[in-house]
């Protein structure tokens, strides 16, 4: 398999920690691909508010950035729990965040208490995770490809990230002609903007649609299936990802076509049911608002869930870098006993 | 009842025949309120092109600016009916076009056969389904107004138009506070301008979402009812209305909450189905651009199907002049016997 071109495809493309300028740089999500620019974050405080304003988005790749970004705390006990605390309240739903913080913080502890240089076990435990992150992307995507036929015309929401990237380079690879169909996905555009651009370097012919065209586009005849990412997936199979997701899904499950989330590294044991998935509410007034330019009319408010929920019954299968669950038994991604899919991963 | 104060309450108010200039003024709605610029048209090339491009946008205005625009024509039979051709050629979806340019046509040409001035014909008979348009929209505005209850939270898509208005400066009057969520409608905002000023304008307290927000919205308690317009009606309770209706009206079926529509004066009785809806496919490109601002990529393409069909399953209500009917049973409207509804209208 040659490397996907997709930039995004690597999270060590957009996200690092640069030793020379003790620095996190991260490429700056809100303005690519129409400006190519890297924020260079010195402090956990910059870093912070880099993953707030979705400088960096997605939750894999903002786990990462504020994971590195604990490495530019000072280093002792207490500054490490403050800049964890601190990193950790920026976004509430993606779990990656939220395992990765406190596993990063643990190491730190542990190099303290054992003599050893703790930013240097930050930056290990974290690069490290980028790593493996790399890897279940391409797993995840090795799997949603070999799920699609020559043909398939696949409607998507939002960026799903680097296993979306990796499951059209291979089904491409495979010989499968796919045609994609992002929608733009407001506020932020990242369907215009971020898997658009993805689709373009990988050569993979993209048909731009509004977050209003689903339903329409499927009961014509024009969609073959729905494909997304989650920011979060909980044991009993609900999925969180980009609101409008949900009525995508609404929209697939009466048109009888299916909905496969790209699951990467699967639900978190931490996370029962649908309910307990915090949804974050973001400024109202980023819907007021496209590109800095004014959209609304002045007098009116706005509201900004970023997330809504989707159940396990609007879904067809949750795709993993372990294989395809459905996802009222995505638990078993956890379960002990070795499973037939996760024996046949390549 | 005291006036609506909505400028788009009254279409006198944002389009007419200028005697003076010999000119057709319209409001340019694709720029309204950001800009209060009436166009001038002095050929009826100019009115088609100006219905085309959506200076003015909305079934019946749209059809009154058309009809307007064919008493521009040179004053003989061959022209008339060259402009007439040229003239509803210019939309296919909504019905009002199809309806208005064919009357106004015959008008033309009876006056012209017993000597009489054909464009004073036309002008009486357009002026005339302007005055009955209003009134249809103010009555349709009260069936709809007698359906809120005080604390209902709207939620509309595009722009509804006068019974819009109507409908919740009537509710105004009659002591229920009624909160709007207008989804934004992209391409052309139509929701974040049209819809949200005419909010503003009556003093209903008003909350913008994007179109991928309503079935999350729904989920969370935080709409009663939602209620758009039609651009067609057909015989058997399809309606055709701004793409992103049809994925609304599933998460507000799947919710369980009423979908009521803005019915004005009832169901085509040219169209017996949905299958019979010419939709509208405009450019692309007017996707891939907001305010004139490229907002994605290069090297893709986009698709803008202008309009989406919602089945009568889904329809609560079809609200009309002459009182709400169920989607089903929308030919009864045209029904020759008086209905206990119609008698009942003020």
């Amino acid at each position: 398999m040659p490397p996907c071109p997709a930039l995004l495809a690597d999270r060590f493309n957009t996200l690092r920690y640069d030793a020379d300028a003790g620095a996190v740089t991260l490429l700056d999500r809100r303005k690519y691909p129409f400006a190519v620019e890297y924020v260079r974050c010195q402090t956990v405080e910059e870093v912070a508010q880099a993953v707030e304003t979705m400088i960096v988005q997605g939750g894999p790749p903002l786990a990462y950035a504020a994971g590195l970004g604990l490495a530019l705390s000072s280093p002792d006990e207490a500054s490490y729990r403050a800049a964890a605390a601190r990193l950790l309240a920026t976004r509430p739903t993606a779990d990656d965040l939220h395992h990765l913080i406190p596993a990063a913080l643990a190491a730190a502890m542990t190099a303290l208490a054992a003599g050893d240089d703790p930013k240097n076990a930050i930056l290990t435990l974290v690069n490290f995770q980028i790593e493996c992150g790399n890897t279940v992307s391409r797993l995840c995507g090795q799997h949603a490809a070999d799920l699609l036929a020559d043909g398939d015309r696949v409607l998507t929401h939002c960026f799903a990230g680097a296993a979306l990237c990796w499951m059209l380079w291979i089904a491409k690879g495979q010989g499968k002609r796919v045609h994609l169909y992002p929608t733009e996905t407001r506020p932020y555009l990242q369907g215009a903007r971020l898997t658009a651009q993805s689709a373009v370097e990988m050569g993979i012919p993209c048909t731009l649609i509004t977050d209003g065209m689903p339903a329409h586009l499927m009961s014509q005849g024009m969609i073959d299936t729905f494909i997304c990412a989650a920011d979060r997936i909980t044991m009993d199979g609900h999925i969180t990802n980009k609101v409008g997701t949900f009525q995508i899904a609404l929209a697939a499950h009466y048109h009888r076509l299916p909905f496969y989330v790209l699951g990467y590294d699967g639900p978190d044991p931490a996370t029962a049911s649908g309910a307990a998935i915090p949804i974050e509410w973001r400024d109202g007034r980023e819907v007021l608002h496209l590109a800095g330019q004014r959209t609304a009319v002045e007098g009116i408010d706005a509201l900004y869930p970023a997330f809504d929920i989707t159940p396990p019954h609007l879904i067809a299968g949750i795709v993993t870098d372990r294989g395809v669950f459905p996802a009222h038994l995505i638990r078993q991604y956890w379960a002990p006993e070795p499973r037939q899919e996760a024996a046949n991963v390549t």
